[in-house]
């Protein structure tokens, strides 16, 4: 890859706009693409609170774009679009992905690394995971509350350098990166605690700490987590069940009341990630003739909340 | 039955409010117990706004009380208590049921006509179930909206003309009121209804119109109404099953956007009538080795939620 790569952040959420602004502050050559935001992007800049130190990119400093066809073209796409946008990528991402353009999704969910490996090829894809806490509070406004490693792997294998040369990018710019060989273990691990967590607690409505804090919501964490791990194990990926559900359930504990992505989702009226979080899982428990009747009436009870939804 | 009973209501919420004001307004001799409203009933009195008539007991046409060793003893209690206070049942009752008094519950789910007949001795309980549409919009404010109708049955089989005499007292005071030979029959019907709608619309927080208006919704909703009906089956209570069902789902379409009690409940973070309606049924199906599945499902889900209220 290129040393000072010309790079693309789809998305200017929370974590678009938190890692490329990183990037951006560090000196980097970053294009924003923005949809709602642009206007405001483009005469206030960009504010970050951080827990690892505030920083602004004022519009001068802030190359933002609300058109891809006006964007020049890049060596490296971070996709950090809502999965629930993910029909948008075609017409997004073509007038900037060349033939070795690489495209990094930190995207939630299984199936993102698949898709953009149909659109162009699967050697340009790479795949990471954003353990992070981060809230757009408003327009060009971005609060980080804790964390921000970012793992990121390759999802087709492919041997070489690039990893290591991208992990030594974002760790010099204040992120927190770690090259991981499993890239598809590490997404699966994250599934068992993103679908009863962000599941249950958006169709119920619920801060974390109700579901760990009796013995009911106990029962649901553990169901949903049980058929997460079995449906892994249908694909290769098998983990010690019984100990990553209980290390996953002290974790929360310790974490207090918090409020999954999924859950302001649902507050705020907006679409849901179920099909990257829930419904892939889902699908492919099926697909093997596994039950999981848990997951199944969660998917139906998201499914039903998502009809309540009016904006993106 | 006397003709001119002493009429005792037992809760003083929107139902006991409403059908207690109705017998009063209509002259019988009405004492009800009151507890959080106690005091404003006594300085305000109360007023009832009805699609089938508004009215109103000054104080001096209300006989209100908030101990009931200071109540009479009554010929009839009609209890309209919320089932989640039935553990406060004994010391409420014991100062005012002799042993010729009737005991009617109209109070929602399975168990109330049990718990009373084990109380006091199974000839003197009747059951009921109220069809209607009616709110405690504040202190001594009730709104009636819809309906009224009031089916009452003999849960143990006693002979006689008690039915009648009651059913005519009601109809006379301008309140609805059918006789009906198979009370556990319709308790389970209502059930079919009560289960999906209260349950699904307290856990996940959704009026009918979203549980019935997607594909994810009715799934859930028909999954529950099987399981409860399969439930009716191993008691001796059967359906024409995929009949039942579909009438119910076209009832609840013409019912709009509709906010079950349970659901308010939740909103307001009060106690959930979980075990009357939802915990009953989950365990007779269990006591008899039936999978219900879904059910079981809700029931942790209600329970979870629950942990969350805190008014009683």
């Amino acid at each position: 890859m290129n040393a000072d790569p010309v790079i693309a952040v789809i998305g200017s959420g929370a974590l678009g706009s938190y890692y490329g602004g990183r990037l951006a502050q560090h000196g980097h050559r970053v294009q924003f693409l923005a949809r709602s935001d642009y206007r405001h992007l483009r005469q206030h800049g960009l504010h970050v609170r951080s827990c690892d130190g505030d920083f602004a990119l004022p519009p001068a400093q802030l190359n933002v774009y609300d058109n891809p066809k006006q964007m020049p073209p890049a060596d490296l796409v971070i996709v950090a679009l809502k999965t629930t946008a993910n029909g948008s990528l075609p017409q997004l991402l073509a007038p900037i992905v060349g033939p070795h353009t690489i495209l990094l999704t930190l995207q939630n969910g299984l199936g993102n690394e698949q898709l953009l490996a149909e659109l162009f090829r699967p050697a340009q894809v790479l795949g990471g995971l954003a353990f992070v806490c981060i809230n757009r509070v408003g327009p060009g406004e971005i609060d980080h509350t804790a964390h921000g490693l970012i793992q990121i792997g390759e999802p087709f294998g492919v041997a070489g350098t690039r990893l290591q040369e991208l992990t030594n990018l974002f760790n010099r710019s204040r992120i927190q990166c770690q090259a991981i060989g499993d890239l598809n273990r590490a997404r699966w691990e994250k599934l068992i605690w993103n679908v009863p967590f962000n599941g249950l607690g958006a169709a119920l409505n619920l801060t974390t700490d109700y579901l760990v804090g009796n013995e009911a919501g106990l029962k649901l964490v553990r169901s949903l987590m049980e058929e997460i791990i079995s449906t892994a194990a249908l694909v290769g990926v098998d983990f010690d069940g019984p100990a990553m559900i209980e290390q996953k359930i002290r974790q929360t504990r310790e974490m207090g009341a918090y409020k999954t992505s999924m859950q302001i989702d649902r507050q705020l009226g907006r679409k849901m990630e179920i099909d990257a979080i829930i419904n892939r899982p889902l699908q492919i428990a099926k697909q093997h003739g596994l039950a999981v009747p848990t997951l199944e009436i969660l998917s139906n009870a998201l499914l039903a909340v998502d009809a309540t939804s009016h904006a993106e």
